[in-house]
């Protein structure tokens, strides 16, 4: 099998960090049978600075038309605003429809000094106020801006059962390797604050227990959780935790709350992922404060890797890959700054390669 | 000085921590030169379920025409969708135009076994999706519900303004007590999310900067964090913050983060303040769970009322509770239950008045 796979740096260290991700597909063994072939693509604030667009359409058609999957770096921020431009993160999540955002996290054996974590937050990715609909009146008190929260059923269906379908899948992995894990049954923790938001975070709420409810979803035991207290006790007792599934913004939010519990957000990676497609992409961002200096943490890349391939279904690779990231943590002898270590972001990936 | 307080203890633990606030107030030492009277308000579900209304009128106008302040316990969410219910505390502070939520997060010599945490979290306390104007449509797809999140220049401004005002009173107080703080400077920390929202969280950050760019903030330094960094941050060097100002919904979010550094929301105190008017609150909710044992933490609560009397123009009395319930924490002799030791509620509060 070949699968063609769109590189799409972006900003700052996006760039240092998708060659390694190129770099680690072309290293894999070819026992597993699988080919790449890569496509370069524009998009980023600097391609927004050229071009007056952040993300043109060349890149959307030949990701919709010639791939099977993409690697996303991340986009720099303007400091300050900046007339016409928007993230294209957001816009090509939508554009794909790839309706959820899986970022596993995860301590091992070497890397993790307190309680071990082994937890995914499957977050919404196409709605909530990310559909971005705001306008701006000026008013007798001044300036009264409001945006749309939007929440449907559809999406929140879908969402919830992706996240329960995780679940399982994990549940299976575990069953397969006993002793990695500290859970003994799948279970999913429904975030929302419906206390406040009764019909929209209620209708999340609803639809998301609904979906649970499903005859295949059976084993799996479901808990929610207000947003608020979500994060109190994921700082408490995040060893608890298996699948969390949230609307867009509060998974934003907790996945770089539970980025820091595992030391650093160079290390956790994510997938936006649709009906056959899916785009692995770091969970850290553009880092200008080290850009240029080669010292990223490509592990969470190298992750987005694998998480790529486990939605394109090949889990076998995607294994192949965690396995060798993991050992390279565990032995911790080339370890960028980020994690303490003094290691390139070269010497890391070579390090990796040679595990494979 | 006399002053009126409103004691709205609602449901579940409150019951058990408000009549210690009330208790603190009587034993404060009489050269303070204040004295209190005490109005019981209802407010709740149990309330609600009685009376059909979570918030009475009767509440509502008592607090405004004989209170200087109140104490707000805590108020339980049912676990189902309940027709015509809704939270009383959002009520109130909409009607009372408490516009500020302050919630400092604080370790103390004894219980940091980190570093010292000292930051306050100044949360909007009256707009944003709070404003819970929603509504649902059935689409072809399914039901489809919209909340506005709204953003006002006046309440942003309002908002940093107090926000400034606390970070100047902290640094006055901390410049009386050297060595109590790691911060030598003033801070703020603005919160949002204006890469992706940027015409509310964009109004949101402007105004904040306009605001504390103010002749009278020049010696705060100013800076400002995305609200999913901000959690990641929060966590990985707390020690760095001091003042963080935010719309409702982070705000509400982060402190509860906050609180997780510290411990045990059992520590947490808040005020809902607004011109002339305060409301102590303690950050936990009614803990259904270890209600009617006699064993919730009073800290929360203890600290609450200390606040409201910041507020309320009352610094000295405040610094007398903040120092008995630091030295009852320093000590660790009689530590309630979610702090790991075996004291009851009663138990607790007597080391404390033992302290005044
Ligand atoms: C860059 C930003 C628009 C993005 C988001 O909010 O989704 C980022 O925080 C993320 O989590 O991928
Ligand atoms: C109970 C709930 C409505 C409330 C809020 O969201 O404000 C609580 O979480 C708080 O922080 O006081």
């Amino acid at each position: 099998r070949t699968l063609r796979i769109g590189l799409i740096p972006g900003d700052g260290i996006g760039r240092e960090v998708i060659p390694a991700g190129r770099r680690i597909l072309e290293a894999l063994p070819s026992s597993l049978n699988l080919n790449f072939s890569f496509v370069n693509l524009d998009a980023g604030f600097e391609t927004f600075q050229k071009t007056g667009t952040a993300l043109p359409d060349k890149t959307v058609e030949t990701l919709k038309k010639e791939c099977d999957g993409a690697l996303f770096g991340a986009v720099s921020s303007p400091s300050t605003k900046v007339a016409g431009y928007s993230s294209p993160i957001v816009a090509l999540r939508k554009k794909l429809d790839l309706y959820a955002n899986v970022r596993p996290v995860k301590t091992t054996a070497g890397s993790s000094n307190g309680k071990p974590i082994d937890l995914v937050i499957v977050r919404e990715n196409t709605e909530d106020l990310y559909v971005k609909e705001e306008r701006t009146e000026e008013g007798p008190n001044g300036k009264v801006a409001e945006a749309i929260k939007r929440i449907s059923e559809r999406a929140s269906h879908r969402i919830s059962t992706i996240a329960g379908e995780i679940a399982l899948r994990r549940q299976g992995i575990r069953a397969a390797a006993p002793g990695t894990s500290s859970h003994s049954q799948p279970m999913v923790t429904i975030t929302h604050k419906s206390n406040v938001l009764s019909q929209t975070d209620g209708l999340f709420r609803e639809t998301a227990r609904k979906a649970l409810a499903a005859e295949k979803f059976s084993s799996i035991h479901v808990e929610e959780q207000i947003v608020d207290s979500m994060v109190y006790k994921l700082f408490r007792q995040p060893e608890y935790y298996d699948v969390i599934v949230a609307p867009n913004l509060y998974g934003d939010i907790l996945s770089d709350g539970a980025a820091a519990l595992v030391g650093s957000l160079g290390l956790v990676p994510s997938a936006n992922v649709g009906d056959g497609f899916a785009i692995g992409e770091p969970c850290h961002g553009s880092a200008p404060d080290i850009e240029g200096k080669g010292i990223a943490n490509p592990i969470a890349t190298l992750r987005s890797v694998a998480l790529m391939l486990e939605f394109l279904g090949e889990p076998n690779a995607a294994a192949k890959i965690y396995t060798a990231v993991d050992a390279n943590l565990d032995e911790a002898k080339f370890l960028s700054p980020d994690m303490g270590g003094k290691a390139t972001t070269q010497e890391v990936l070579d390090d990796v390669l040679k595990r494979l």
